[in-house]
Parts: structure tokens; sequence; C-alpha cells
């Protein structure tokens, strides 16, 4: 599960909480923050948890950075940190900042909420669909945007993507990264999601494994259709073997939901949310009769999905 | 303060939450992880908190260390970390555990409780007395027993130390480091506490400055006591300006509780935790009319606190 959930003494309530620190992915500091705060609150709102009541700063400030960087970029980092917090309804109260080698940023987020406040993940069943609510790629937009100063790397991408092509990748990567799964949390309840995982360091099918093995049901997972950052999936290709986009195993950072809807809702929710937030999800695979495991279909069909900026217009 | 205490939404309750994480400095993982385990809750225990309800462990491995090394180390680390928090009445359900080139152990300590269940650390007034639960010393003595293997280090101090004296320091702080807070934050409540912090990171006279600045009264904090673990006391001085320890400078790890408790209450409250664990607390400053500052007079009295095994026999 992403997030442990403890009953409490009091009355029915529980305490769902969860903890993430990643390291810098991109290069802009408040947006950094604003990622790692994303990120963290992604566990609570797998479960359908859309109030989070405190979130803990943690922050590993690097040791190699001179005093003028450090003064500049932990200001920044802090800030879209807290700013994210506050999108999604929280605010941060304590955390520490220790000195590290790398620069590290996290937090932990808590909330104390009645049964009904939260879905548990292992209710899939026979029939119902996967949705998931942000495209994959984006570890390889990440260094795609990395290798434009590096010809050497550069040279065994350019002849799949041009640098137009990955600085928009870039771009829907960060903001795709900073954006809350908050609404895709609130759908749930909505349309009746039967479980959900956020995808992350695994990966997709990393993830959909893990939720599948905690399913109640005999239920396991297929998956058709690989929503996918344009040209990304041409790159993760150029690349060979290393990120293994096509196989789900690329990793993702602040990824999206992935979520067992019931068929017949599955189309609204995808609707609903497109319409509140401007940035579609995809209907990716279905629940069959299985033994608990997760699986891509030999040739899945990659969706490209086209760079955004920030106000979901496309460019 | 200590630990944040956020207002919840549901029936006058409030979440009650800390996190820390520190670097190796004993050369037992185990103890090691009780240390980590210790020093998070310590800061419940300082607003009274004497219940737990959840706890996440906070682990970075290092990137140096062999597979051997840390196939060893790191379930030592994790079952003291655990073991010391089922003994605080709690258990860890949740963390994360990632690579880093430093070692690093902490996590997060979360409470959902009443307004009777925690003693807000500003209400001092005239006339109080400030009592400490465990020794000062921890980083001179820890120090010390690095150097014994550093001659260059050692020639400074033997003069003042025999090595038997800096072993049996060196337990004695392990031991006292690894000890919780727990009976302390009962008793805070039993003889009505006026506030309340714990000794870490700053210093005795850092946190007794921390915790005068947040008082609602008009007071100051006096020290004139300073209970040392034996002969630090004399290796601090022969190090000179270093460690700082007789100005409260010096660095203490999973310390004491510094409380303020009325005068005619205080004695009782070292009989009693002394009765029921077997180790001494200590009177050791008064609280004046002020400014909210705290000081400690200028030749305070050294207690030379002597060695004692777990079980709290002397050596």
């Amino acid at each position: 599960m992403d997030s442990c959930v403890t009953p409490l003494r009091h009355g029915g309530l529980s305490l769902v909480q969860t903890t993430d620190f990643i390291y810098p992915l991109v290069d802009d500091p408040y947006m950094m923050g604003k990622i790692a705060c994303a990120n963290v609150l992604s566990d609570l709102y797998a479960l359908g948890v859309m109030e989070c009541d405190n979130m803990l700063m943690l922050l590993g400030v690097s040791n190699k950075m001179t005093d003028k960087e450090r003064d500049v970029i932990v200001p920044l980092m802090m800030r879209g940190f807290k700013d994210a917090a506050e999108e999604g309804g929280s605010s941060v109260n304590g955390g520490q900042t220790v000195m590290n080698p790398w620069l590290t940023i996290g937090g932990v987020a808590t909330t104390v909420c009645q049964p009904n406040e939260y879905i548990m993940p292992d209710n899939a069943v026979v029939g119902d669909v996967l949705v998931l609510t942000k495209p994959l790629g984006t570890q390889v937009a990440v260094n795609a945007f990395q290798w434009l100063d590096q010809p050497e790397r550069w040279n065994r991408i350019k002849l799949v993507v041009s640098e137009d092509d990955v600085r928009k990748a870039y771009q829907r990567a960060m903001f795709s990264m900073s954006r809350l799964n908050k609404t895709a949390a609130r759908l749930m309840h909505k349309y009746n999601a039967h479980g959900a995982t956020d995808v992350t360091g695994f990966g997709l099918l990393g993830h959909a494994s893990n939720l599948a093995k905690v399913q109640k049901n005999e239920v396991s997972f297929v998956i058709h259709n690989l929503p996918i950052i344009a040209k990304m999936a041409s790159v993760g290709k150029a690349c060979g073997n290393m990120f293994k986009l096509m196989q789900g195993h690329s990793e993702e950072t602040s990824g999206g939901l992935l979520i067992a809807l019931p068929r017949e809702q599955a189309a609204a929710f995808c609707k609903d949310i497109e319409k509140q937030e401007g940035y579609q999800a995809w209907i990716i695979g279905i629940v069959e009769k299985g033994n608990r495991t997760a699986r891509i279909i030999d040739k899945p069909r990659v969706i490209e999905v086209p760079a955004k900026d920030k106000d979901g217009e496309l460019w």
C-alpha cells in the first residue's frame, strides 16, 4: 500500500501517513519543490484521501553547494514545496534540515480520517478497467533534456527527436510531475473506484504488479495502451534497453494514479477529469480473472501525448 | 517547540508530530537504531505526550558500504529502532529507505491526542526550578572513545582521563542516549510541570534559551549545576574551546528533558524517576523574573555522574 493506515484510540478514526524524498531532477528549484510535495501527497491520493492535515518537510542541503547557491536554491525549493502543499489544501508545520553530500527534498503527509474518507486498494473485480491519469516517460524526458548538453549522448537520439521536441517533452514532464493527483482522488469516490496506486519509482508495470498482488479477488491486470509524452517512446527505443519504457519499467516521479474502475464508469471518469483539469486520462487496460499478476501485452498501443503548457494549451 | 501541534477536523483532537534524523555516532548498529528512535520520540515526550500512535523510519543507506557491511549493519539498526519504538508502546508502520553517500537514520513520530494529553511548554513561573533528566557530555564521551585509536588526539587528554574511564563514559553515554524519556513525560503530568524541552543538538544552554524565549510570563532561566558524565568535564576542559561543555554549548544526542517544575514538586519528581528507572535526575537551576533568556552562572557546580551499566549498577 502506498500509505500506512493505523487505527487510532479515538472513535473510529485512522491515521494515514506516507513519506517520500527524492533527489533533484529538474533545473528549476521552485518546480523541484512542487514536484517533491506532489510526490509525497500522491500516496494519500492513491487511497482516495483528499484532505492532508499536516506536512513535514525534510531537506538535505548539499555541503558541496556554495553559500550563494544555497541561499538562492534552498528558499525556492522550500517555497515550491509549501505552495504545492497549500494547493492541496494542506500546510507545512515542522520538518528538519540537515547537511548532506547530496541535495534531497521530501516530506511526510499525514491525515486523520474516518473510514469513508479512504478507499482500500484491494477491491478490483473481473470486468473493471484500468485508468491512468498522467502520461509515462518523465524519466526519459528529463534525461533527454540533460543530454542536450552532452554531445556523445545527444548523438544517440538526435535522429529520432529534435531539440525542440525534447524541450517541450521536458516542460510537459515537469508540469506533469508537479501536478497534484487530488482531482483524481476526488473522482475515485464519485465513480466508485475499486482501488488505486500511484506510479513512481518501480514504473508502470512494477506498481501495477504491486497493486495486483494485494487484490482480494483472483484477478490479473492486462495493459494494452501506453500513454507516453510525445516522442519519448522513440527516444526510449533509440536508447536500447536503457529505460525499458515499453516494458513498463521506466522510473517515474510523481506519476499518475493507476485506478481500477467499473467499466461503465471509467469513460465518465476520464471525461470529468479532463473537463476539470484540462489534462487527459486514459483507459489503458482491463481486469481479468487471474492469479494477482500484471502484464503488458506484446505490442501495446503507444498513445503519443502532446506537450501542453501549464494552462493546458497545445504548443 | 519540539513537536508541531495541529488542530484536526475531528472533535477537539490535535495532531502532534515530530521528525529527526541523525548520523551514526556509536559503533553498535543495534544501539544506534535505538538511539535514533529515542531521539525522535523525545520531542513528543518533551510535550508530556506518552502515546505515540505511529512511527515512520527514514533510512539512508551509504553507497560506500560493501554488500556484506550493508547486510549486517542495516537490519541491526532497523531492529534497534523498532525495539525502541515498541518499548515506547508504539510501532513502526511505513518509512523509506534510500541510497545516500552518508549513512543516516531517523524517523517520524505521530500522535493524535486530546488537549489534556500534552503540556504546552510556555507556562514557567517565577519560583519554578529546572530539572534535567539525563547527564550532559554525550558528545565528549563519544569523541573521547574514538580518540582511543588516534594517538595524536589521545595524547591531548590522557593526562586527565584513563582509557578505562573513557570506555565507561562511552558506555554510559550510549545507554543514556538509547533510554526513552517516557517516564519523565508521565511524571510531568503527575508533578504539574509548567513546560519542557529536550536537550539535543544546540546543547543545554541552546535549548534552555529556546524554551525561555517562548514563555508567556516574563521569566529567565538561571542554571547553577551541570550534571556531566564522570570525567567528561575534565576531558572537555583539556580540549580547550572545542566542545564548550561548561558553557552549555556541547551538542547532545537524545539528551534528557529540561523541565520547569513548581519548586515544591521538583524533589519528588527526581525521587520518583530514580525509583522507577534507577537513573538520577537533577535540579539544575531556577526560574527568575526576567526577559525570557537563559544563562549559566559564572562558576557552575559540576556534578560528576558515575558510569552505570544497563541495569543501573555502578561499575
